[in-house]
């Protein structure tokens, strides 16, 4: 006997019983199919139909294209089932029975592949339903879209034509909707569309109904393989061995008059997570024109008025299945002639503002757990709330100034401004290999559209609703966007939008609220998202900190930014960066001075002065963060980071000398050699962190006096400073034997002069191989080691960050040599490899070590789950990522623990 | 009880029961004590004495400079026994018991540590000694030696002042050597030594003997700790906590008259290894005279005509300690008044040649084992065979041409070529810090003159005899050396040299011979050492190969160096570099035009003729080293390595702009723009290596193209070419699999093409650390592991080679942060752990892995060592450390086995 490929919905335990769980259910038929059997099995009103499985699919490709043994047979098998249950024929022009054929992957891709609607229809039977229902208009209206729908999807047809088609009806009859057209019209339509695919394919439309069926499964199973669906899955990072279900449905019709319709809805709002139904709907269509988002839909709430038993029903299904899946649903259903029929429910997808709102308040009502709550919201949701917001004022001035352009749907939260691009691919190339800001702005998207608005800062349509294709894609992405803003007009031709006499070319700027709906001329100046001010947020957040083990520190060099990072929920500084404060302009003179004494006093004389400088560096620091460790890192850098570029010196230098110009030249010439003899081929591996330390012992000390002087002025004061002072780059022990000991000489002589004791630590980064490979000996001296994984990562990988992250390391992540960029992502296998062994041995040679990491990895989620599980006491992140990493680190630790966001 | 802290020399056993065996005791007691001891059980004549332990020294100095408890109770003890042993009274002027005071480490240090002779004589003694002898002569120069020793040895006084009066005193006498001085002349000498002595230190010279022997004891204490001493056993590899003995022994003189000398002397030749007596001996002498270098000797068969019943006692002394140590022993003697003591004998330093022809001569003889004689080799001294020696013909007629400055005695082995430095400080600088090349030229060198004589490339002085400081020293580190060239006349004010009329400022070159003792004017060109005419050498070598589980491979990239590799048995090469062929002056421009390319055609054209040129690379190699295997290693550095230096295109850019110059501005900013766009921050980790292969692909297509179609091209010819591909800098397996399987297809398609199977390989090199760390997943695509360790030492460090060789590194060898040069010999800790746990992994998913070494470290004999055990099938090195391999490996695999050299 062979394999079973093919499931009717009434033989969903069967799959369960097959599969072992209800995840395994999903991914041998997909989330539709799973969840339309789930549906079926409660009762609820579901056309008949079954699944043909994602394996089927999976082996379908892997034997290059061929119907794996029994798979066509038993779908053959299945219509017949669903012709009894319907009572309806295929193919049979006086009963005929039509049904879809729909994809359905295990992870939901919105779009992205391929569907064909009216299947069975044939000349033959379109005659016949006419006759049969008296409908000709949407018989005809229904055989055009297969014969498009099927020519598009199947047999690889531009829609274009077909398009032409139905304007020039349109035109001809006087009409602004395709509604509007009556049957003999459509009929016409029909015997266009069938020259149409005649004249593209060579072959007439098909009259044979099993023909078509087993053309639309292998369309949809190819589709897998299709560019958009790996563009797709590659940037929502989906498994490509998963493979799609097919869904073969009984066709139900919201096309048969104004007693049905069809249309989607989510049981809460997915923009704001409010707990109201919200979607659209179209009455006398077909599902594929709301979420096409090409006609404007009506809001799901006036369907109460125009059918109101169907919509009852139909809000009665919600609360059903929420309360049966303890999630947000996104639901597609049709009305035909009054009998409410669902097609498909899935968990919503939603902004991160909805995400939060809708996790913590379902745990409020003890719908579900706290920890559920916090496994629901990613720590991407969290990052979009923290993104920028337009400035209140400006926003309001530039409305005021005439610069709304119009006000859209909501469909994505966030501001952004950009510059205007009219298509995907200039989207891309503007904002991918350009690096502009770029606002994509179309009247609608497509699913071949995405490289463009994964591309691009901020998306405005001037088509579709809440549901259409660019709201769903975007909420996804996190990038802000606004739909439907139908009083913009495009001009493709002229390259320019225009609206209320304003007129903006592409390439100029325009600003978008994804929160408010808005679109604006110009740029609107974007202040930074309040944390204070989202309360679920900081719900979440609290009920995050409950659960984590990793504490969340904050890397900051300045006061200001301490205090950000402290009320982000910050538990320390995990680096403080003591060389930027150099840069300063007054203080640059004297750093270049001290940098090319040629005597120790010249030297001295310069750390000396100094010395109140970056005392005043750190007085601030210890005072925002008092009763909180700070660390401190030591001067790293190359010297030669802090003098003149070579070339300006140097091309100073030959102009002075070809022009035979005197003054100034033995001075420049002087500098010249100076920094040629600081010249490093690689200064990356060069003479920096705590090489510098042994061989300018004057700096660190200067800066070691710093830290200790501003920590006792400030204990004084009534602070109560934790410094933490770092020593950067050790790759051999000896090197912190001579320099660790010799510090702290000066931090206690420091205390002793002033008369007050601070409570402190000595460490050390880890950020060559070596420090961590010899961690057991490291451990002896320092008192707490911090990964510096960006160079760590850069020295495992021997990338030099700088010039890889513009070069080939593009192309090792974007042709998948390497599955992440090493450099946002910890390389778990190599660098956390490393981790791990340091963090271990050197646990083994002191069990007190503070472990914690300071590179940018510190706010990857991913990195963060790593250092949960690597054993770390805390991640150190920027200010803004602090939020990210408290969730990010609570989920590691739940899901260490067994729970589970369902 | 208090520890033993003092052995008299009849408690030897105690002392080898104390510490468990003879080597234990040498560590206790030092060499010189543990073997004048064993000499004094065996029954020789040894003048009576003890030794106050190493761990005596050790404790003084770990105590701040306090003797241990119970140790200078047990020294004053000890005086007891020998008052009794000797039947003599220290400081009785009636019977005065005299002792010398010396140091002795467990290794010896020649002249780099204390002694002072002539204890227990004060202006009492030395009047009482004069009468009871009859001989003031004699009395009166031992005291004026005490008075010199005791002020520069135990109270840092200048010698200088006691040579003037010294030279004085001879003037005054009319006399050219001090033994023609009379006692009065002797007498007034001791006057004026003890006026210096007081006006130096404030004190007069103590006449308290004990207090002398305890100063005495513990300034040898303190000399364990002497700059020079450091020095020393930081060029010798010696450990600094070992420790120095005392060893307080009773005075016997070679200065009392015609019937008494003193000598040192080798049981066989140090220079050549001949089985003869070989030394020295100065009559009526005390043995520092010999040592020191300052009288000219006699050599040591003339004893048989002056002294010779001592001399017949002496002779068979010597052949019974060979026979007792089974190994060339050195010995110091003294006869007094006709009756020889043995005052030393320990292990005979000696040149490479020596070693290597006595141990191949004991194995021969039975007298030790073949294993034996392999450990008692070093891989150093092999080295030193191995240095080029002059061009006969080119020595011929220099001498001719009256270039020949002198011949003086060869003291160490092989040619150097330098420029005349005349004191230390000046070689060190113009050696170690400028690089020059410098022969140090010195009447004598004394142990401050040691950094210099490192740094210089040889060494020639005036005076001093084969057993002499310059000679010892020059041995030992294996640096060509010249000694006693009397015809020299050195100027130190003039800073010249001059000879026959022929005078040679410092700064100029000379040319000194050390095998065959000659020194000439000028720069004498040098030919290679012919390893085939070392017939003891091959010997040796040809045991090793017996022992040693290592093969041994080459470096090599053209054939003639692959022919002296096999030549000196290299068992294949383990690395190819194909670059080094790019930069041929008419591949070049193709190279070029190959990286500015702009289109695939154009880049394919110029690939399309470099072929024949690679081709023909191969093809030469693979001849030579029919029937073994040739790694080829893939183009490995970044492309802007093969074009114009940037700052020279700039320049001329710059100038040209600035004068206003058109004539090919436009093709050099081109030029310029393109060199920038390939500039890279840190090109050690840029676009390289196997990244290339992945960015540009066509050309290592090209190269592997090119090995096979030499290969098959060799292989009609008859001969057997094994190649293996290698492919350098992978850091993660995808790269491999990406690269790998596509050039296997190349290299199946020239095969096909050519009709010719040709065994081969495919591999990477390992060094980048990730790609150690991830070695299981490397070596399921990978056949063969080949360690950079070049690289893979500076990436687990973070250090660039090229900066950090010529900056910091050195100062953190100089300073022991590091304790070698980890580019000279592996770091165990970190990168040799990578290595470990890459062999392991790598094995453990590739069983049949072949896996080699082909940095820098192959021919390290500490490195290849770490190899053996690590697991490595073979090292490969540079052609001339082919044989130091072959003898380090075979060295490693012993010691496994347990096989000590004695």
């Amino acid at each position: 006997m062979s394999k079973k490929w093919v499931y009717l919905y009434k033989e969903v335990a069967e799959a369960e019983q097959y599969t072992g769980n209800w995840d395994g259910v999903r991914a041998l038929l997909g989330g539709k199919g799973a969840n339309l059997a789930d549906m079926a099995r409660a009762g609820l009103p579901v056309p008949p139909g079954f699944t043909v499985t994602t394996e089927a699919c999976n082996a379908y490709l892997a034997a290059g294209q061929q119907f794996p043994e029994g798979c066509w047979e038993q779908e053959l098998e299945a219509m017949k089932v669903i012709e009894q249950q319907t009572g309806k024929k295929f193919g049979d022009p006086n009963n005929p029975l039509l049904v879809s054929c729909r994809s359905g992957a295990k992870f939901s891709m919105p779009g992205m592949m391929d569907t064909v609607l009216n299947i069975g229809m044939t000349d033959e039977v379109a005659a016949g339903m006419a006759k049969l229902t008296g409908d000709a208009r949407f018989v005809y209206d229904s055989y055009r879209r297969l014969i498009q729908m099927f020519g598009s999807v199947v047999m690889n047809i531009d829609d274009e034509p077909f398009e032409e088609v139905l304007a020039e009806a349109r035109k001809k009859a006087g009409v602004k909707s395709d509604t509007e057209l009556n049957a003999d019209q459509w009929k016409a339509v029909v015997a266009e569309f069938e020259e149409i695919f005649k004249k593209e394919t060579g072959i007439p439309f098909p009259q044979d109904p099993t023909y078509q069926i087993k053309l639309a499964t292998e369309a949809v199973f190819k589709s897998w393989n299709g560019k958009r669906a790996r563009d797709y899955r590659n940037a929502a990072g989906i498994r490509h061995d998963l493979g799609t279900a097919v869904n073969i449905v009984t066709m139900v019709f919201g096309n048969m008059g104004n007693n049905s319709g069809t249309g989607v809805a989510f049981t809460r709002d997915p923009a704001t997570g409010e707990n109201v139904l919200y979607g659209d709907y179209l009455i006398n269509a077909q599902g594929e024109d709301v979420v096409a988002g090409i006609r404007n839909t009506e809001p799901i709430a006036n369907l109460k008025n125009e059918i109101p038993a169907a919509f009852q029903e139909f809000v009665d299904i919600c609360t059903k299945l929420e309360n049966h899946y303890r999630e947000m649903q996104d639901v597609e259903f049709t009305i035909e002639n009054g009998k409410l029929w669902m097609l498909q429910t899935r968990d919503g997808k939603r902004t991160a503002r909805a995400a939060i709102k809708i996790a913590v308040d379902m745990a409020n009502d003890g719908f579900i757990t706290k920890q559920q709550a916090v496994l629901r919201v990613t720590p991407q949701q969290v990052d979009t709330l923290l993104h920028p917001q337009f400035d209140y004022e400006a926003k309001q001035s530039a409305t005021a100034e005439g610069k709304r352009l119009a006000k859209g749907v909501n469909a994505s939260p966030g501001a952004a401004v950009g510059v205007v691009a009219m298509d995907a691919d200039l989207a891309e190339k503007w904002g991918k290999e350009e690096g502009k800001d770029v606002i994509m702005v179309r009247q609608f998207t497509r699913p071949d559209d995405v490289h463009g608005m994964l591309a691009a800062k901020g998306i405005l349509t001037t088509e579709g609703g809440a549901t259409s294709h660019a709201a769903v894609v975007a909420r996804q992405f996190g990038v802000p966007c606004v739909v439907g803003a139908s009083d913009i007009s495009l001009n493709y031709e002229k390259r320019e939008l225009s609206v209320n006499g304003i007129t903006i070319k592409e390439g100029e700027w325009v600003s978008i609220d994804g929160s408010s709906g808005e679109a604006f001329a110009g740029q609107i100046p974007t202040v930074e998202a309040k944390l204070e001010e989202q309360e679920d947020l900081m719900t979440l957040l609290s009920w995050a900190d409950d659960f984590r083990k990793l504490q969340v520190w904050a890397n900051a060099d300045y006061p200001a930014d301490a205090q950000r990072a402290r009320n982000y929920g910050a538990q320390g500084i995990g680096l403080c960066r003591t060389e930027h404060m150099f840069f300063e302009e007054e203080r640059l003179p004297i750093v270049q001075k001290m940098i090319l004494a040629e005597s120790e006093d010249v030297r001295q004389q310069a750390l000396d002065k100094l010395l109140p400088y970056q005392k005043g560096d750190f007085t601030g620091l210890f005072r925002t963060m008092t009763d909180l460790p700070v660390i401190i890192r030591l001067i790293d850098p190359p010297l030669h980071e802090f003098m003149p570029e070579h070339d300006e010196v140097f091309e100073r230098v030959i102009t002075k000398r070809v022009k035979g110009e005197t003054a100034g030249l033995a001075e420049d010439e002087a500098l010249l050699e100076a920094i040629e003899k600081m010249h490093e081929s690689n200064p990356m591996m060069g003479l920096r962190g705590i090489r510098l330390s042994v061989v300018f012992p004057g700096l660190v000390k200067m800066q070691v006096r710093a830290i200790f002087e501003a920590a006792c002025e400030v204990k004084k004061e009534g602070y109560n400073p934790k410094p933490e002072v770092m020593i950067p780059l050790t790759g051999h022990v000896n090197e912190l034997k001579l320099i660790q000991p010799a510090l702290e000489e000066v931090a206690k002589a420091v205390m002793e002069e002033q008369g007050v004791e601070v409570e402190y630590k000595f460490g050390t980064m880890i950020e060559i191989p070596r420090a961590a490979l010899t961690a057991y000996e490291i451990a002896e001296v320092a008192e707490f080691f911090s990964f510096g994984t960006n160079d760590l990562t850069q020295m495992t990988f021997g990338y030099s960050r700088d010039d890889a992250e513009a070069g080939f390391l593009l192309k090792y992540v974007e042709d998948g040599i390497l599955p992440k960029n090493p450099f946002q992502t910890i390389d778990v296998d190599g660098v956390g490899q490393l981790m791990k062994m340091a963090i271990d041995n050197g646990r083994k040679a002191r069990p007190s070590l503070e472990v914690g990491i300071c590179g940018e990895h510190g706010g990857d989620p991913e990195s963060v789950e790593f250092c949960h599980y690597a054993g770390n006491n805390y991640v150190s992140c920027s200010p803004f990522r602090v939020p990210i990493a408290r969730l990010a680190a609570a989920q590691a630790a739940l899901k260490e623990k067994g729970f589970k966001a369902k």
